[in-house]
């Protein structure tokens, strides 16, 4: 068993912080790296040393896993975090860790590498009895071959590029007159975006809830599962909202899947935490998707409902550490949310904005939790994913965590950029969220821009914050105020054009 | 079964904040009243509506009972939350709220005077069999009875005065040759600070440790405990640090004292959140000491740990509703730790400090709670309770909750006032508080000013500041900065002067 002493946190903004939280609870050093445009980040004045490693692109600096090994090397580093993002996924970079001496705190890259292809993930764990979606075993650049599959699954159906992601290089095909032209279309797609053709077909889930089980595997070959996370609410192929439990899976349901989740991660001797997504469909039958080899975004709310800190059993795990518990120790406690406050703008079609955060100020409380990485007065750079924030919320139950994301919203305050909290806000007040009735397609479903409030335009709040500082000077004046008197601040005047 | 629809929380601080969190979770509006000290408090930007009641002085605006309850009327508030401290005990107030036929939440008028006065409380729980420290029955002020009680319980004995609290009126007679002299001094003390000179006579507990167990009773006669607190740190008969579960109780006496706590709330027919206090002594055994009729200052580690919202269970109760669950179905998850921060200089014996918090920036991530009142910004007035803030911590186990406190109270930044977040390190590091081996002596015993390290005084930390912007500004200016250049920032000089 090791001891690590110190880590460098191969990331930045939210998940750097809240990596070197954990590591300095557990009496870890820290070292960061940032690129020029995260300058004074607050993940940087966090960590113990910080080291600049290039430009603001991505690629010159949160990528550069050549530069990241020699920082580890002069700075006696003994583990890399790589959060999720950048070079999370990098069988590569971690296969060069290795050979470098320095602990990846992560799966295998063999693991990396098996899970990151499709087809050979759904190879890997053929052996156990993993629900898959009906469709090709193996990739297919042919018309016929797939005409042929699609008639034995039945339309409508889906092409995926072999080696996709986010949705790209995907084409929903309703029926046999149209499959030749999509077929061709999806190929040449996959061929530009990826240089590999091979796509292969599956049967058409029409409205899925994606369901997603946390696994955690250690060196000495136990593995549990966290229960599931259910993130259906997505915009363009993204989550926007998490929560765990799910509202919809029965404790039957959720035993099955996660007996499949911890199969598929003994299918590639899994170390560390993983995450092993289905789809549910309107039958509640589930389909393997494919594995998350790190830490998701969405991973505190798994963290709320089990009492477990993720961040700390990935190190422990990476140190040689066995569990602490078996299956039968966990328990779900309660019910936990995740709100992404993007900095976009809702009302026009999610265009991320940048600028500075004029206005931060966090809600607190009892059941809330802020991850980020910014402070007000900061700029939010361009150049990176546009997430501001992760607002979580945990109460008693679901209801108590919905109204206290909805307290929450309300007690944030962001100005200076564009925004989901209003969104969030319309998500979390409408009827179908509320009961717990929706699927994938909720957003292109339910929402209309219009339909939210967003806080009143510059102009008026300037006359409100104005007019707010006027009246409060001259009340200040008076020696004995009327009785009842409302107080006039900014933030009084903030609550009028309320979210 | 009345449905609250408005709240007027007849508190300042964290507390009317705190409610009112809870309040608008629940859907119901908030009405704050403030001082005019307190104009731009958090608690009166946060309420739906706020009424300035008086001027700086608590007399003239938080104690002011007949305008609290006027405003009520012209406002159409249902129900007074009155949080702890100024009218949150007072009999007569709640009497005077119901007579006014609003809903005063917490307990009765009768349990609030029962237990006020500590013979009466004594004496009502007689009935049950409720170990109390052994002493005399009633209040007396004769000098022969007091010798006679004395042989009886053994020296050392502690003599108090019945109308007393807070540790005034209060004296340890080590012998019999000093007796006379120190009751004729407590009986004097009694009558000028009380108006009452009948003192009570008991065995002095020498290292005792300060334990309360949480109650809440429904109006339906169901009365559950919510297990311990350990309260033994104190600093001048002051709680500073708080802690849930405790550390040295087992399963049985936790529920030995359960059960008691129970009988003393069943003895007033008590409603609502209430909290029984004991002393535990060198060998475990648990004596009553007394019953706070309302919600405690530290009530958040039973929160954390029982997964319940006492703020909302209160209005819940006061509602009429029954307690959605029994004591089989409470159980304890993990450790709470809570520490008070105050504006007061822990090298000048805990001096109440005031002034502006030019810097103020909260602690986050998981298992981190901030219960506060204060912005960046804001002045603590001279006029009340000099409390900043409670950091709250959370986690698996006591040793996770104490590494994440010491990783928050890092984290604090606050400037502009003295504060005890570096005396909290200091006992949160000091290996009795580890051991969990302590008393209420632990800060005579152990505490020694010089040992604490502040943070830099004022003129260093004005030039590192200073240091700090000018070095970003020049980094900012290259284009190219070295590889491993460290930033410079104030955040990263605070780190070398760190608490």
């Amino acid at each position: 068993m090791i001891k690590i002493k110190k880590i460098l946190v191969a990331n930045r903004g939210e998940i750097a912080l809240r990596v070197m939280r954990s590591a300095r609870e557990m009496g870890i050093k820290t070292v960061a790296i940032y690129s020029e445009a995260d300058r004074t980040a607050l993940h940087v004045q966090y960590a113990d040393e910080a080291v600049c490693i290039g430009g603001p692109k991505s690629s010159d600096s949160y990528l550069r896993g050549d530069k990241i090994l020699k920082i580890c090397q002069d700075l006696h580093v003994d583990a890399i975090h790589p959060g999720y993002g950048f070079l999370s996924e990098n069988a590569g970079f971690a296969q060069a860790a290795q050979a470098a001496g320095i602990i990846f705190i992560g799966p295998t890259p063999e693991a990396i590498e098996l899970m990151g292809s499709k087809l050979a993930a759904k190879a890997a764990v053929a052996q156990y009895n993993i629900p898959m979606v009906p469709g090709t075993e193996e990739a297919i650049t042919d018309v016929e071959a797939a005409k042929e599959i699609a008639q034995t699954v039945g339309f409508p159906i889906l092409i995926k590029a072999s080696a996709g992601g986010g949705g790209k290089g995907m084409r929903v095909v309703l029926d046999v007159a149209s499959l030749e032209e999509q077929m061709q279309v999806a190929v040449s797609e996959a061929t530009s975006a990826f240089g590999d053709g091979s796509v292969f077909i599956e049967k058409y889930i029409a409205s899925p809830r994606h369901i997603e089980i946390q696994v955690l595997g250690d060196v000495h070959g136990n593995i549990v599962h966290l229960f599931e996370r259910e993130c259906s609410i997505q915009r363009r192929h993204q989550k926007v909202i998490e929560e765990a439990p799910s509202s919809i899976l029965t404790p039957e349901l959720r035993a099955q899947m996660g007996q499949s989740a911890v199969d598929v991660a003994k299918a590639c001797h899994y170390i560390g935490a993983g995450t092993v997504e289905f789809l549910l469909d309107e039958n509640k039958n589930f389909y393997f998707l494919e594995m998350n080899t790190r830490l998701q975004v969405e991973h505190p709310v798994t963290e709320q409902i089990t009492g477990l800190d993720l961040v700390k059993e990935q190190i422990k795990i990476a140190e040689g550490q066995p569990l602490t518990f078996i299956q039968e120790n966990l328990k779900i406690y309660g019910h936990a949310l995740e709100l992404r406050v993007y900095a976009e703008d809702p009302q026009n079609n999610f265009l991320p904005d940048i600028g500075t955060l004029s206005t931060y100020k966090r809600p607190q409380g009892l059941g809330v939790r802020v991850d980020d990485g910014f402070e007000q007065g900061q700029d939010i750079p361009i150049y990176y994913d546009p997430m501001i924030a992760k607002l979580i919320t945990f109460g008693a139950d679901r209801p108590e965590a919905i109204s206290k994301m909805i307290r929450a919203i309300e007690e944030y305050q962001i100005t200076g950029v564009e925004n989901t909290l209003a969104f969030g806000k319309f998500v979390l007040q409408h009827p179908a969220f509320i009961a717990g009735d929706f699927d994938t397609k909720f957003i292109e479903k339910y929402y209309q821009p219009e339909q939210i409030q967003l806080p009143a335009d510059e102009v008026s709040s300037t006359i409100a914050a104005v007019l707010g500082a006027w009246l409060y000077e001259t009340t200040k004046l008076k020696t004995a105020p009327p009785e009842y008197q409302m107080p006039v601040t900014t933030s009084n005047w903030k609550k009028n054009r309320l979210l």
